[in-house]
């Protein structure tokens, strides 16, 4: 199969503004996505919380793109409905017109930049060892909760394929040159791979490639009646993607007292201290290192 | 004249959590702030910015505090009511109640823990020396924009003295455990001051301390239309309270042009790409770097 329609939806989140400045400029010189082998678009994800400068309106844009919730007419809040529109421009996606989708974003937490993939397979396999071998300080972020893909909730799902593009720290609304110098180079790596791939040019490539998988969300401490009483501990400030043992420290409350890591094994963080998961009361998504390995 | 009514007010922006938790402390064990001389109080400055989750609900609280402002009955926003509900709390700032209000804040910026004053005098020389010897980490940060206390709109001026604990980098709507601990040492150190400083106990202190005054700010470069057509260059990105010389690098344009700086003398830093000033198109504040010196 090849790559024919690309699409790379910037500002998912309206607060999240590198990618919308990537848009712009590259609506001034579209030479910068583009490749000989396929078409590419861009499409701002979600305009109306960009004007808010807020995440989002009524609710998390990029949890709404289940094909069960898509097909749904009774939902119908701001991202519901956009959700739908984008279905209708990128997908549909039960049978999408678009083959592979970027969606740019950027996080508080000091990830770095990180290519997310919510699939497992031989196209995802061989784009992070390209991406890896071309950028070798890109995180490669596994969440693959889902074996089919109609269960996912990402808006990267309405493509054939997708990706995320998640870069920081940066603070929400916020624009950093460095953040953007990564979120643009990844996103061409990612570009220039799916064109070499189109046409079997793509160079010899590692057997193995090392990756975090997403196994689940750690809350932060909370009192009956659901308010906090603890933080993040700051020897897991800024520490996405390093070893997390069982008995290190990982909270402090505010009487003084550290928790510590209750596991069985070792893990690694990732979106720790991310500020758009308190909503949800999250401290820090825990990964398990694994091993990507090429047919 | 003695410090005899202290006031610690916190989250006066809605999204600066992190004097909000330390006020939940507080309330917990009250010892930390209190001392024997003076009689203290904490006070929530903005309840409802911060259930929204945003600096503030109509216009910045911490703008609302000239006293032809306070006295103007026009004046209604939310923040317009708060700052006169304030004023009748802790001031009236023509005759205030209250000796010594602290004002906790954060920063996106790289400052580190700052204290900033916005009035000169022998009084505030005394704190900064006394600071500067505790806790030499800190930068003094003097904000005399106005000679007459009355035309000042920050919330500290609503008392006789006041000041600013700013303390970064941390995104909005994000609790660091560090930027905690710096805060609460920083709050800690100053009350510590205002007790020495009633019984004449003072520890000799230096004779000239190290400070920065603001000069001016610095706007992001925009087109004719008013859309910003650049970013802050990376080479000044966390670089507060540094120099920066005529010709440096200052922004990137979105089409890769270097602007560099145009002043004619090597001025400092300060709030560099701070979140919350992008409503104003804020890229910096300039700061003169100059020394107080103990009478």
């Amino acid at each position: 199969m090849s790559i024919n329609e690309v699409a790379i939806v910037c500002g998912t989140h309206g607060n999240e503004i590198t990618g919308y400045y990537l848009m712009q400029k590259w609506h001034q010189d579209s030479s910068i996505i583009e490749r000989d082998s396929f078409n590419v678009k861009t499409l701002h994800g979600n305009p109306s919380a960009y004007e808010l400068n807020r995440r989002y309106v009524d609710n998390d844009l990029n949890r709404r793109f289940k094909t069960a919730d898509l097909n749904n007419p009774k939902l119908a809040s701001y991202e519901e409905n956009r959700a739908k529109v984008i279905n209708q421009l990128l997908g549909p996606k039960e049978n999408p017109k678009t083959d592979l989708v970027i969606d740019l974003h950027t996080t508080t937490s000091n990830m770095g930049p990180t290519m997310l993939m919510p699939q497992r397979g031989d196209f995802y396999n061989s784009l992070a060892a390209y991406v890896k071998t071309k950028m070798p300080e890109v995180t490669i972020f596994c969440d693959e909760d889902h074996k089919d893909r109609n269960d996912h909730h990402l808006v990267c799902t309405v493509g054939k394929y997708g990706v995320i593009v998640e870069v920081g720290p940066v603070p929400q609304s916020v624009l950093r040159h460095d953040v953007f110098e990564q979120s643009e180079q990844l996103t061409q790596t990612i570009l220039d791979f799916a064109d070499l791939y189109n046409r079997d040019a793509l160079p010899e490539l590692p057997k193995t490639i090392e990756a975090f998988r997403f196994l689940k969300s750690l809350t932060l401490p909370v009192n009956e009646a659901g308010e906090r009483i603890g933080m993040l501990h700051k020897n897991v400030q800024d520490s996405d993607f390093t070893a997390l043992n069982p008995g290190d420290p990982l909270f402090m409350t505010f009487d003084g007292e550290v928790i510590n890591y209750q596991g069985d094994k070792t893990v690694y963080t990732a979106f720790v201290n991310e500020a758009a998961y308190y909503d949800n009361n999250l401290a820090t998504s825990l990964m398990e290192k694994i091993e990507l390995k090429l047919g």
